[in-house]
């Protein structure tokens, strides 16, 4: 690779962003998603099940046969690999006779070691009966494994075979999300305990991607980066440029494609918006940043969701520039709050809603209205949400803060803007710090910030 | 790193090799054998088994507490140590209690599900009894997993974890020697299957090790190659260079070492000897090149022992070879054969002494006899023996053959080879392809070879 290649190769990926359909190289290729029209040459699913019967079934399958399988899946259409993913979920579940069995003889073997050996023999019944224990424990563990456990394993052993897996986990995300039988939730849990296994931070190597990696790793930062994506080259250039870090997270069964990777900008302060991030221009001198700005993480496999790939990565990188930047000593995170506003428009509805229920049955409610009813702004706000409203037609506050939230036209109106602050930042506050769900964040950005240790600065929050 | 530099560094290690009491900077230090003097100053095993208890009670142990158990294991004696292993099986094994009362509950479930039910709610009472199964199974395989588990799989997502995993097999694997308790093979086989899957190919990056290597990886070849030991940095370098290759498996947690290594020397047939591949001067050039001899395989962790790296290092570099070399045909191995004589000696030994005890007891033992005794020569060879030794002194064939081998004066004798070479082939080659131990190869070295699909070549056998 040479730097001359670099630049071309990108325009071109560059080109087919913004025209998917135009180019036959478009991005959608590394993506998981399984092709709608399926090859008319491809092996149907009974095949493709053939081979994942042939593997499952062996104690070691072999290489071909787990290839077979892999470029089989991967020409399926969407119908044909949720006939194998239902499959390898029910077909290969836990042996639970075999389980019961070994269960019986356990708890007869566990109750006699419990009554113990009287005698001379006691010691030596005793080695023998925990001898035993061990060996029906181990044996246990191994039967409580559903049958498709060593597919799983033989398939990550496999070139290429870590990223079949996450394909399959992504498409099998997708069928929970329509179909949630017991067996198929069963099957994620159990293969995502395995993805968490495989990718213990142990075996992941931390990786600066900077200009001079290959151009085809480059495009996978281009095509991969969810938070904010990027534009152009200049774009690119810059992000990987002086004042700017970005960091991957990379296995070695996936060569040239971070996992996931971090982008992070070096600031005298705390930046107010992500704007002045991403469009600093010059960017602070490295000898003077004090801030260490994280301001997008991107995952490149749906497949792997949930394994927290992010919180270690998160991790190593701070460690890392704490040690390289001494005078680093602020680490911040601009963060998109994406709930926000659907939990608010949600929240003035019901209000609404109970306001319109009390006022129809009268007093007849009083005492359970009064449980659900809250003051959603403080007098002040109210007064000056009236204030900047020209025809306020007598609604109440929270009526009128949702008339304005319907559309984002607030934000050009600098009246409007300066009477929301106030209450907007309050309430999302409130929405960060207090609003849960089983015991996290209800924000999922927010949890995972709160999750790593960080702490909310609310002067920053943005509108 | 330049070049100037490894020849130094490489010397300084090779007299370390030569004198290992004679530097502080002694290759022991890669050992990891317990130090058997304590340092004075190192905290006791009780601190470490207080570290290893706030570890492992811990959901998830912050990292600094994992930090002071390594250090403090390291630090510990033999004696310490030991009192770490047998804490660590014994006081965080498999909750019992819980198991059982895991087990009572499934087994009711269980049989519920398997009665089924009527009615107009089946289905969704299937669904319900379904779901509840997967998650007691998946409760009981939690349950069954000794409560050591979550401190293993912490530690060996810490930075240096996965090796000090390492030296705790090893320590542990030396004390199952001397103390075969129930509770301690249990732990080791534990740890082996975690570490199969901390390690699986997937996880591994093959690296061609050369003259070009930092001098900090090359002296770690030069410690633990144990099959043909690096007598100076020419050997070293020949090792290296052409008609020679070095293969490593890395681990991206032990970084710059390999865990295990392989040399290979491509030559134009097969060798007959080791001698002429280690002194083989010029090396055949690469392009005359039809056979890869692989004539040594090292690991370096001994706490790895049993994981089977060598298996897929081999395929690996077979694969890589094939790709690269297409006018390599044949892979061959030469190989030491460690345990044909001691098998020999011992089978001499026991044959004799049948011989004896049927003399003195006369025909009373026949029918017994004759089920043991076998004819350990053929009687050209016996003519053979008797026809090299001068004074036979009456004695048989077998009788002979056990003295003549009791030293290894006899391959000086041109004689006595001649006469030996053709009843040592045949028992070798038995040696090798029907003795057996628990369905496998007697000869350990062999076994790994014929697990591998190799083919044993008896005409290449040399003593």
């Amino acid at each position: 690779m040479t730097r001359n290649h670099t630049p071309k190769s990108l325009a071109v990926l560059l080109r087919a962003r913004m025209h998917p359909d135009a180019l036959p190289s478009s991005p959608s290729q590394l993506s998981p998603t399984p092709p709608t029209d399926p090859d008319p040459a491809a092996p149907p699913a009974a095949s493709v099940r053939h081979w994942l019967h042939a593997a499952a079934s062996a104690t070691s399958p072999p290489p071909a046969t787990l290839d077979s399988f892999s470029d089989g899946y991967r020409s399926l259409d969407r119908v044909g690999r949720r006939e194998v993913l239902r499959s390898l979920a029910t077909d290969y579940d836990v042996p639970r006779a075999r389980v019961r069995d070994l269960m019986r003889q356990y708890m007869s073997v566990a109750s006699a070691a419990a009554i113990g050996v009287d005698g001379a023999e006691a010691e030596e019944g005793k080695e023998g009966a925990a001898a035993a224990l061990y060996r029906m424990e181990r044996g246990l563990r191994e039967a409580l494994r559903p049958r498709y456990a060593g597919f799983l394993e033989a398939m990550n052993a496999q070139p290429g075979g870590l990223k079949l897996l996450a394909v399959l986990r992504a498409d099998l995300l997708a069928l929970l999300g329509e179909e949630n039988a017991p067996a198929l939730r069963a099957l994620d849990s159990y293969l995502k305990e395995k993805l968490v296994t495989w990718l213990s931070p142990a075996a992941l190597t931390l990786h600066q991607i900077t200009w001079d990696d290959p151009a085809s790793l480059l495009e996978k930062i281009v095509a991969y980066e969810a938070v904010h994506p990027i534009r152009n080259l200049i774009d690119l250039k810059r992000r990987l440029g002086v004042g700017r870090r970005c960091f991957g997270y990379f296995h070695p069964a996936i060569p040239g494609e971070p996992l996931i990777f971090i982008e992070v900008a070096l600031h005298k302060d705390m930046a107010a918006s992500i704007q002045e991030v991403l469009w600093d221009e010059p960017p602070t001198p490295e000898s003077e940043a004090s801030c260490a700005l994280f301001y997008a993480i991107s995952s490149t496999q749906p497949g792997l969701s949930g394994i927290n790939l992010g919180k270690f990565l998160l991790k190593r990188v701070i460690d890392m520039l704490r040690r390289d930047m001494p005078s680093v000593q602020i680490f911040a995170t601009l963060s998109p709050i994406p709930g926000f506003m659907q939990w608010l428009r949600a929240k003035l509805a019901s209000q609404m809603k109970l306001a319109e229920t009390e006022s129809q049955e009268g007093n007849s409610l009083e005492g359970a209205s009064s449980t659900f009813r809250e003051s959603i702004l403080l007098p002040d706000e109210e007064k000056m949400i009236h204030d900047a409203i020209e025809q306020a037609h007598g609604k109440q506050g929270i009526e009128l803060l949702q008339d304005i939230l319907k559309t984002s036209q607030w934000v050009k109106s600098e009246k409007l803007s300066a009477a929301l602050k106030s209450p907007l930042m309050r309430l999302c506050a409130r929405y960060l710090a207090r609003e849960k769900i089983r015991g996290k964040a209800l924000d999922a950005v927010a949890n995972f910030h709160l999750q790593n240790g960080a702490v909310s600065e609310p002067s920053q929050i943005q509108f």
